[in-house]
């Protein structure tokens, strides 16, 4: 991997893939890649894979390398992939981490270690910084994860401005799916240079508009056409557009976020196995995903989408 | 193993161990042995290992394997062991009680998947009965980890319920580590036959009054003496004792705990490698050790304490 700017992650459009699933909820490599190549030809500049939307943290370690190396050997741009690389114990954050980067992807997306809760910046930021220094690559580009939500661990403008300082080189972007404006804009307005991605397409006219990155979005594994057409002409020009991705957002939103596009897969290609989800997600009941397409019909999805 | 009561965990007074760590924050097997025989012949009548206090997930699945062959190998008798091995992942939640039951160990503590917030009842207990399906031994003895405060995905009645009418001979009992007494009692009068420790030595006496089977707890790492004076006796007798108990336990929660048990643990035996942590966990600042050693001399402690 050379240094030139091609061999980095691009901005734009990100679905945060997910990831199908066979009967024995063993991942279905084919249609994986199947998934992901279609992504890439339907509006998505790339692809986070192995993040929340990916169930992620419900697979082993050998199993998510397996995943990402499957997908690089299918022909799917590595440096198009933001791989999610960041668990609990740190030893295991630093194999994935090489690995991600033995394959040349773009770069990797690091949750802090989410078990413990209200531990204090310090303890962050030595979780993070014993990994940059075990992985000890000057190519290593960290995206950080900010998801309070599910990671109870916040990645606040204090630390963020600590990490950007030791590890310059090192400290890439940030994946912003607190869901939070106000934090979005404080970050990308702090750290100018720090490639701040929106964690949904909510925010992503607005973001663009900040000099943000672009959006990496659990819904743009549906509406990825809409957002590739905010992020080639954003400002006033996507306000129509931006306003139909936000009724799409706040449709699926009523429902649990990663069986309801599982869900919606299913619908889309009648293939059974796009509702096997590994616990502790369950399919939606059947009256429930009834409802969805329902609402989903109400807005005019797919169609009015271009999906 | 065979299926009669000696084969299974006892009752009693437990400690959830520290894990001490050389300075490149690997395990210190040999001080961990130690300190488990310590533990064991002073006061305690059993050890949960590899728990939220072992920095258990801050370990991969591997690192926490050998701890135990370590503890095994050394002598420390497998069924005085309840060792934590449920994590996000449930193949490797299957690996580690394999290896543990493998050990002959008492049981087994199952923390729910916890990354994924909100989830359903439903979705939690298809992760449990897919371990539990998966390990297939008659001989597992499960110990439900409930602490709604790190895990975020509580064991409600109603839950345990189901668990226990689908794995009846396999649902042993229930580490209530939520510091809300309702629930433990709940879960005790409701399901009589299950075997609940409470989380925290400051509700031994009131837990053995209602049949539970003891407790589990941080703090029984320094304070093991006196919860078993309230074992051997509990009910009017104890209540002073108990009263001491809770008088330590206040004071040490004043602190991280984690750390301040590491802290007072290296006072102790001068010994500075149990300062080492992994992180998202940091050493105490220098003021806050220090106050933390007055803290604990205002209340008599070690002295007064039997330890």
């Amino acid at each position: 991997m050379t240094t030139t700017d091609t061999s980095y992650l691009p901005g734009g459009v990100f679905a945060a893939a997910l990831t199908p699933l066979l009967a024995d909820l063993s991942v279905d490599t084919e249609k994986y890649i199947d998934h992901c190549r279609r992504l890439l030809t339907s509006g998505c500049d790339g692809l986070a894979v192995m993040g929340t939307t990916g169930e992620a943290n419900s697979f082993t370690v050998a199993e998510r390398m397996a995943a990402l190396e499957a997908l690089v050997a299918a022909g799917i741009p590595p440096r198009r992939l933001l791989v999610g690389t960041g668990v609990c114990a740190f030893p295991d954050t630093v194999t994935l981490t090489r690995h991600a980067l033995s394959l040349e992807v773009g770069g990797v997306l690091l949750l802090p270690p989410f078990y413990y809760k209200n531990v204090s910046d310090d303890g962050v930021f030595a979780a993070l910084a014993a990994v940059i220094d075990r992985v000890d690559e000057p190519r290593l580009q960290v995206y950080l994860y900010h998801f309070p939500q599910l990671s109870a661990v916040p990645f606040g403008p204090e630390l963020v401005g600590r990490l950007l300082k030791a590890f310059p080189g090192q400290l890439a972007g940030m994946k912003d799916s607190g869901g939070d404006w106000e934090h979005m804009l404080t970050i990308q307005t702090n750290f100018p240079d720090l490639r701040v991605f929106a964690g949904t397409e909510r925010f992503l006219n607005a973001i663009l508009g900040i000099g943000g990155a672009g959006c990496i979005s659990a819904t743009t594994n549906i509406g990825a056409r809409l957002a590739a057409q905010v992020y080639a002409n954003p400002g006033q020009d996507a306000v129509a557009i931006q306003a139909r991705l936000i009724k799409l957002r706040n449709t699926v939103e009523r429902y649990p976020m990663i069986p309801a596009l599982k869900q919606i897969m299913f619908q889309r290609t009648s293939a059974a196995g796009w509702l096997n989800l590994r616990p502790p997600h369950v399919p939606l009941l059947a009256e429930r995903a009834r409802q969805l397409i329902v609402d989903l019909d109400g807005i005019g999805f797919p169609e009015g989408y271009g999906d």
